[in-house]
C-alpha cells in the first residue's frame, strides 16, 4: 500500500509507491509499430484497462472521444486507514486518494497538438469533470491534472494521455502559492495573480500570446528554458467553473501555445500541470487557476537538486520573443 | 551578467545565466575517442581553461593530481553591483559569487570510482580548500560542492569533475534544513541530524554501510530510488574542519558507496552535493554536514514539478538491502 513519508527538514512529502515499479513502459526502448497493436489506450482494447470512471462521447461517431480510467499502477489509493503514524523523527500517513488516467483520444496519436481544438475541448471538459467528481469525496482535499510527454518528460506510454491524482493534503508547491497569495491579499486586498498579469501586460516583453479570455507569458523567474504559464484574464480560482464558451476558447488558445512550443523547439518532451483551488468550500478571492508548461530540453542537475534553486540559461524575455513569432 | 530572480510564490531563486547557454557539451552526442584529444580538462591542455585557482600535486609524479579552475561559463560572477533592485512584484539581485570546476584527475577518466581512495582523498582536500578560500570573501555567504555525472545527471563534460558555486545568499534547501534543525534544537537541545543517525542505527533497515567515523543510509523519505546520504558519526557542522586522518577514511568510505551504486545499478548517471554550514562565524551546534547522492535512473515528471512532492517506486528499505550486499 502506498505511504506518505515526510521529509524531516522541509514540508515535502514523498509517496513511497512500490507497486508503481511494475508498470509497463512502451517508451523505454525505441518504438516499434507493433506496439500499437497492443496499446491498452487504443479504441478496441478497452478490456486492457480498468473500467472507465467517465466517458465522453464523440457526437459525430457516437464512440468515445475521451476515456477516464483508474491507473492500474496508482501512486495513491482510496483506503480506509486514515490515522497518521508518527514515530519519533519519522512521520507517515496513508497515501489516500485516487489516481486516474485521461486517455485523450481513441486513436494512437502521441501529441496533443494532433487533436483539433474541438477534440481538445472535450479533453478540457474531462478535466473539469475530474475535479467535480473528486470534490464529492470529503476526504479528498486536492486534485492535480498533469501531463508527461516524451521520455524526457517521464512518460511511460506513448498514446496521448494525462493524469489526475487526488490527495488528502495540499501539495507543497500549491500550499506555497496559496500562502504567498493570501499574504499578498491581506496587505492590499488584491489577487497576486491578477496583479502579476497586469504587470506582465504592461511590460509586454514576456507575453507570448493573448486572446479575449486568456494570457500566456514566460514567468519572470522561469525555472526552465521556454517555461510558459496560461492564466484566465478574469479572476477565477476554480477551473471547473469555466463556462462552456470559454472552454472552447481555451482549447484553441492552449492548442496554439502547444503548437508554438512544437514549432520553436522541434516537438520537445514536456510536462504541464493545472494548479487549481483546493476542494474545500472556502472562497479563494486570492487564488487564480493556471496551467504551467515546461519543455524538457535541459537536464536538472546537482545545483538544482542541491539548492532547490535553478539556473536557467534562456531568459524569459528571449523565450517569449521566440515563441511570439513561432507557429 | 547573471541575475537572481525571485519566484513571487516561494522562497525559490532562479539564476538567469544566458552566458552559460554557449558552453561546450561533449556528452550531447554519442562519444568518440577523438574528443579525448581536445578535452580541456586533460593534462597537457591546461591552456584551454582559465588559470587555476588551486592546484594539488601528486607527490609521486610531481605533476598535478587535482586542478581547480574558474568555470568559463559561470552561473554567478564576482561583480561589484550589490543592491537589490525590487520593482513591484518582481525581485532581482545580482548573482554575486564564484563558480569553479574541480578537475578530479589529470587523466581522461569518467567515473570517480576509477580513482584510488588515495586519489579521492586529494579531491576531498580540494573541496575543503574551496570552502576555506571562499570563506575569506565577506560578501560570500554559502558554497555548494556538487557533481553531475552522465547525460541524465546533467553533465556536459565527460572528464571526471565536480563544481563549486558560491553565493551571497543561503540556498532554499539549505535554509529549510537550517530552520528545521534550529527549531528542533530549540525544543530539545539536540542536533536533528545526530538524532536521525541514532534512529537509523537503531532501526538498521535503511543502513547501507558504516565505518568508525561515517554512516551511509537511505533516507526514510527518499525522493529518488537508491538515494543515499553520508554523514559523519560525530557531530560536525563544517566539512572543511575534518582532520586529515578522517578525510582518508572518508575517501575510502565514499568510494565504497559509489562502487556499491555502480555495482547495483550498472554504473548509473548520478548527482551528489555536499551540504555544509554557511560561511558566517556562527556556531552550528544544530547543523551537521552531509553528502546527498541521487542516482538518476528515473525521470522526474509532471507530478513532482507540479506538487513539489515526490513519488518513489523503490522503498529506502529495499534500496538499502540491495546496496548493503552490492560491491
Amino acid at each position: 500500500m502506498p505511504e506518505y513519508r515526510k521529509d524531516p527538514f522541509s514540508d515535502r512529502w514523498v509517496i513511497i509507491a512500490t507497486e508503481r515499479a511494475g508498470r509497463p513502459n512502451d517508451l523505454r526502448h525505441s518504438q516499434h509499430k507493433d506496439q500499437v497493436k497492443c496499446c491498452p489506450f487504443c479504441v478496441g482494447n478497452e478490456i486492457e484497462t480498468p473500467d472507465a470512471t467517465a466517458v465522453f462521447l464523440d457526437p459525430r461517431s457516437g464512440e468515445w472521444a475521451v476515456r477516464v480510467v483508474p491507473n492500474k499502477y496508482p501512486a495513491v489509493i482510496r483506503d480506509e486507514v486514515e490515522h497518521r503514524n508518527a514515530s519519533g523523527i519519522h512521520t507517515t500517513a496513508p497515501a489516500y486518494g485516487a489516481h486516474e488516467v485521461i486517455i485523450e483520444s481513441p486513436r494512437h496519436i502521441e501529441r496533443l497538438t494532433e487533436l483539433s481544438a474541438d477534440d481538445l475541448r472535450v479533453v478540457l471538459a474531462a478535466y473539469q469533470d475530474c475535479f467535480r467528481r473528486a470534490a464529492r469525496d470529503p476526504k479528498l482535499v486536492y486534485g492535480l491534472i498533469f501531463k508527461n510527454h516524451g521520455i524526457l518528460g517521464g512518460a511511460s506510454m506513448a498514446h496521448t494521455h494525462s493524469q489526475f491524482v487526488t490527495t488528502s493534503s495540499i501539495p507543497t508547491n500549491v500550499q506555497q502559492e496559496l500562502d504567498a497569495a493570501r499574504e499578498y491579499c491581506l496587505k492590499g486586498s488584491r489577487c497576486l495573480f491578477c496583479d502579476l498579469l497586469e504587470t506582465e501586460l504592461d511590460a509586454g516583453i514576456r507575453i507570448v500570446c493573448q486572446s479575449s479570455g486568456f494570457i500566456c507569458f514566460a514567468p519572470f523567474a522561469s525555472r526552465f528554458p521556454y517555461e510558459v504559464w496560461i492564466l484566465p484574464r478574469e479572476h477565477s480560482s476554480r477551473f471547473e467553473l469555466t463556462p462552456a464558451g470559454q472552454l472552447s476558447e481555451l482549447a484553441e488558445f492552449f492548442r496554439n501555445v502547444l503548437v508554438k512550443l512544437d514549432a520553436a523547439l522541434e516537438q520537445p518532451a514536456f510536462n504541464f500541470w493545472l494548479h487549481n483551488a483546493p476542494f474545500d468550500s472556502a472562497t479563494y478571492d486570492h487564488y487564480h487557476w493556471h496551467i504551467e508548461i515546461i519543455p524538457r530540453i535541459t537536464n536538472v542537475a546537482g545545483f538544482e537538486w542541491g539548492t532547490g534553486d535553478f539556473i536557467n540559461t534562456v531568459s524569459p524575455e528571449v523565450a517569449a520573443e521566440l515563441l511570439r513569432h513561432a507557429s
